[in-house]
């Protein structure tokens, strides 16, 4: 049985970002912490995501500071892995903004979403894990 | 085609966070944001996780206010949803701790996490939403 916990490499953490494409992004709205799921891009060495104006937009402008993660459960083999990256959010504006569609960046929903953030990712951290549910050979029937 | 994005009722909010076990703690620690990928427990009213003395837990002391959140992609039918909350946090002690026991509130990895934390949400929101992946179509190859 493999160890219960590997820590990912930060190439492996990167070919990961890069592979996926739904994630959580977390950020500070005045005193407040949310978070929110988010279609992203990634071309290797920051996460590109588009949005409208609104709260989640307002939250980084005026705080930078955001935390990113991406995860997967197989439930097959009773392992999951997750990725989380920390990094500061800044609006992209003009030309920088028009090469982020050359990245499969587009909305998540089919609406208009025209404001593209970049996250430069200043850590990045990952880890796999055997999954431990005793609860599952504890019940008969999980409820 | 169904509307692109409808919004979830509370009640329904509440039975996916009872019917699930994994998802995401946004939290403070000093003035950064943290997000990290949790198993947790719920009995409708509160989410219960379990931890170890660490940063997560350093964080959700000295800051209660954290967001938690859910999610799931239906790539067949290329649809998803996400219930995300906002509460306050604490640590449980005593016999409110070993309530907690009865759920199905049980360690993620197979280490020992001895510390359990009660989060009462005083927000929930839910939504599904219909995923526009332009690219899938405009791509002969997803890369």
């Amino acid at each position: 049985m493999s160890e219960p916990m590997q820590i990912l490499s930060a190439d492996d953490c990167w070919q990961r970002l890069r592979d996926h494409e739904f994630g959580r992004l977390a950020y500070h709205l005045t005193d407040e912490v949310h978070i929110v799921p988010v279609n992203y891009a990634s071309d290797g060495s920051r996460i590109l995501l588009r949005t409208i104006e609104g709260s989640k937009l307002l939250g980084v402008v005026m705080h930078g500071d955001v935390a990113f993660e991406i995860d997967e459960v197989d439930d097959d083999s009773e392992t999951a892995w997750s990725v989380v990256g920390r990094g500061r959010a800044r609006i992209l504006e003009g030309r920088a903004a028009v090469d982020a569609d050359n990245l499969r960046l587009r909305p998540w929903l089919g609406d208009e979403r025209h404001v593209v953030v970049e996250i430069a990712l200043t850590e990045v951290s990952g880890r796999q894990f055997r999954l431990s549910r005793p609860w599952r050979q504890l019940l008969p029937e999980d409820h």
